[in-house]
């Protein structure tokens, strides 16, 4: 039986990346090493090191100007050290609540700095994207952030913010790598590794090389970007084995088409999941304005919560695994990652289609 | 030919272990998801994190007033966390100086708080352990560090520092698990796991549970323990891969005899490379005082250093590799931790004494 894993993170990785590192994870390329026990100053790792970051600009037309770290602490560290490097002896920063995760970032934010909640969608509880002429910005912020996927309530913008000279901040730790981006229109980029990128233990930042070198020198020296981007992510240990999957994964996405391929093949996704709740005559139910439904993640209800319990069951009887929707949400959530194949999205929506004609 | 790799970290991995790894990457357990794939909510997840912790307490013997946290961001992020969580109040703390991992500790400790050098081998070149009788210890300090073991000057210490009701705290990143450890005698232990756990991008906290929870509320919170105490070592995505692979050699470890069956295997491969050093005629020398040579980590110079460069690429043809010393100290280093088998050390030793035969 095949099995489709819809988890929204950790989450789904590519079959053939899997096997690639099943077959050299005792020995890498002739080296007699698994990749997790090489020194990170050997040639080995340095090469593979390389290689990975060289192939994520390549995949995201990353500008010269911009540094790419490989970090640790998640999505959840970085909601200290983007106000820790980003302030510059600024006092406020704009946020754009639009879900649970822009709650986190906004929360932590408020502990280092005034916090301008420039948008929010909470009237109508966090199911849209509010339009940008609404936003009340402040220009002298010191930055402006916002998430642009957010992985519970599955709210996604298709459009980039233009704050002008007042740098851009995005946590895409749910839709890196899903769709095009223009990074040259942001100050920092950053991402949890374990949606669209790789395991979980690695975190993504791209960051303009100007937003460097800011912090208050009495905070943790590993708070601060500069230390980072002065040793090319050696500064420390870095999480070698999930750099390596990650860069893996670059490979996979470069050999299937490239950023532009992933979303096509993610919109067709997408637009197959949303027609089959939307022609369900209200047995499935999405509560997102579906100019702003999330390309990643898609929650949805049933008319009948009491159906939930064997939903699920069934689900996970056909191989459909981690379907669950977060408790804050309820329901059902569906997490199609770029390594989500169309054919589980099929799976998914034949499924669901016999249990709502059973049931309905 | 057989690899024996004597990387300082990342380091050698159990063979059974990577063995295991490697069957069940992709489909661990008949789940249909590699680890790398599982939500960290999810049971096949939690199982593995809670036995994980199971073992390691059972291993070390920890008591049950203690914390064991799987943390991010290695011993470096410790060196901020520690008195940012171990002051409590206080504006000092002590700390005994023995090499390059105690001179980091302190050096971003004295961004925090007034730091006391209790003790310092740097009078003969951090080549010894300072007698405890020596210590200037204050009784005001919020706690007592130091680093049980240098990873590159290749110095250990074989006693406990007793300083009574100040809490100790110790980075046992190079040797932990080598040997038992009176873990009640410790406020604090840490470790990152790329030396003698598991692949690096983990660390470990072993916390007794009154020191947790004095954190400034204005830090970050995911430098404050309480935050991951509170929710085990899940408040935010944890490096499931590397936990999973901690696990792993946790369970080899059980199986192999535990720590005490460590040791004695530990005592006898260094007994072995120290006596080939030693019995060299001066053609190998070891700088550290014989007592307090380290079990883990052994640097040893070459009497005629225009030959380092032979010796190494020889050794690497046998498939001895990584022997280079750290570029502080020179010459060469042979880690040797729980995972590199006596025949390692024998290869070593038997190449060694065939290479000073013909350059002696």
């Amino acid at each position: 039986m095949a099995i489709y894993n819809f988890s929204a993170g950790p989450a789904v990785l590519p079959r053939e990346v899997l096997q690639q590192a099943q077959a050299e994870l005792i020995d890498w390329h002739g080296s007699g090493m698994s990749v997790m026990e090489m020194s990170h100053r050997g040639k080995e790792y340095m090469g593979i090191h390389a290689q990975a970051e060289a192939d994520l600009r390549e995949l995201m037309a990353i500008p010269a100007n911009y540094k790419v770290l490989f970090l640790q602490g998640g999505a959840h560290l970085q909601f200290s050290m983007i106000p820790f490097n980003l302030l510059r002896g600024k006092s406020s920063a704009d946020y754009a609540n639009t879900g649970e995760w822009s709650k986190k970032a906004i929360g932590e934010a408020k502990k280092f700095c005034n916090v301008n909640v420039a948008a929010s969608n909470t009237d109508r509880n966090c199911t849209y994207v509010p339009a940008f002429d609404t936003w009340k910005l402040d220009k002298d912020a010191a930055y402006v952030h916002y998430t642009p996927n957010e992985t519970i309530g599955g709210v996604e913008f298709n459009w980039i913010p233009n704050t002008g000279d007042v740098p851009l901040v995005a946590d895409m730790s749910s839709n890196i790598l899903s769709r095009p981006v223009d990074v040259w229109k942001f100050g920092l980029i950053y991402a949890g590794a374990q949606k669209n990128i790789g395991p979980a233990g690695l975190t993504l930042v791209i960051v303009r090389e100007d937003l460097v070198g800011h912090a208050d020198p009495r905070l943790p020296t590993m708070l601060d970007y500069k230390t980072h981007a002065d040793n090319e992510s050696m500064y420390n240990t870095p999480p070698t084995f999930a750099i390596y999957m990650a860069g893996l994964v670059f490979q996979w996405l470069k050999k299937n088409g490239g950023i532009g391929a992933m979303e096509r093949a993610n919109i067709a996704k997408a637009d197959l999941l949303y027609a089959a709740i939307d022609a369900s005559n209200g047995f499935y139910n999405c509560p997102v304005n579906k100019a702003d439904r999330s390309r990643m993640n898609v929650p949805f209800t049933l008319k009948d919560a009491n159906l939930d319990g064997d939903f699920l069951k069934q689900a996970d009887a056909r191989g459909l695994l981690q379907l669950k929707g977060h408790r804050s949400v309820g329901g059902m959530r569906a997490s199609i990652y770029n390594a989500m194949p169309l054919e589980g999205v099929q799976a998914l929506v034949g499924f669901m289609n016999e249990f709502a004609s059973k049931h309905g």
